[in-house]
């Protein structure tokens, strides 16, 4: 089955902490199988995202990287491509219909406020979600949402411990 | 033409003042008519947002209020409906087949960490983004692209100075 993870480029830890955390969150609940994240370790978003796989379940990776560009270069070496979300790339439903047509492991790279000119030369799909500023959260669940097709509303995730019990509006231990 | 505006619950602003400006982005972006925040006024946030309507274009508006109870509580008074996004509600592709059958104005509303059992008792529909931790961000993301059904990739900005100049993965004033 084709991987998917997501590289998030520009983490700095004091101020993106809570933004990086949700891009995590949203990488795990809309299917991708884990984010590489560009900057220093930051043990507190480890702890966040590791928590909730252990609640909720996985499989789901967390790791840093600290060169972005030796990165997708090996991606790229090992057969997988690389799809970058931006405002100037091809309209997503467009970039779908090509991303499609391969099942190689997909890396999804999603910036903070500017990523540079390079990210944009190494990718092999430039995506757009909207040509309008809108979030790095928003436009991986947005991409993640249509490539799946609304699979995440049906995913099984292993080894949690809480599951919803629909309309309930109550968690429940699974034990 | 449906109103549809988003409130955004829990706003506290020396901690969410990022993930808030991605909130109203986000609602902007993929085809909301506005957002309001409860909370204190935060002239930061209202700055940048009516920044980026200036420039990228509009209409979108954004305004604060104290209680978000009155708010919700005249809405619905005024005839409009309530959408929760809450990761306890009913999946989102039943719940759209549900929201579609009604033209009234919409309130689509997206909490922080806790939501009042209130808010649950209050909304119109309690709609889930997956049954999964994700992020109000994410929620809000994929329940407008799916209301929208692909209309924010086409939708035409009004009085904007920016406009992105498709492929050339430049930025291109208007005049």
């Amino acid at each position: 089955m084709t991987k998917i993870l997501v590289l998030r480029l520009g983490h700095r830890p004091a101020r993106d902490k809570r933004l990086t955390t949700h891009v995590a969150l949203t990488a795990r609940g809309l299917g991708a199988d884990g984010i590489i994240i560009h900057g220093v370790e930051d043990p507190k978003i480890v702890h966040s995202v590791n928590r909730v796989v252990e609640n909720w379940g996985g499989p789901f990776s967390i790791s840093f990287c600290s060169s972005w560009k030796s990165f997708i270069t090996e991606w790229l070496e090992r057969g997988g491509e690389v799809i970058h979300l931006t405002m100037y790339g091809v309209p997503l439903p467009e970039g779908l219909e090509q991303i499609r047509k391969s099942d190689k492991d997909k890396l999804v790279v999603v910036g903070a406020e500017k990523v540079p000119r390079e990210v944009y030369d190494l990718a092999t799909h430039n995506v757009s979600v909207t040509h309008q500023p809108i979030s790095e959260v928003s436009a991986l669940a947005v991409f993640l949402d249509r490539y799946f097709n609304g699979y995440e509303f049906c995913k099984e995730f292993e080894g949690r411990d809480i599951r919803i019990i629909r309309h309930s509006n109550r968690k429940k231990k699974d034990s």
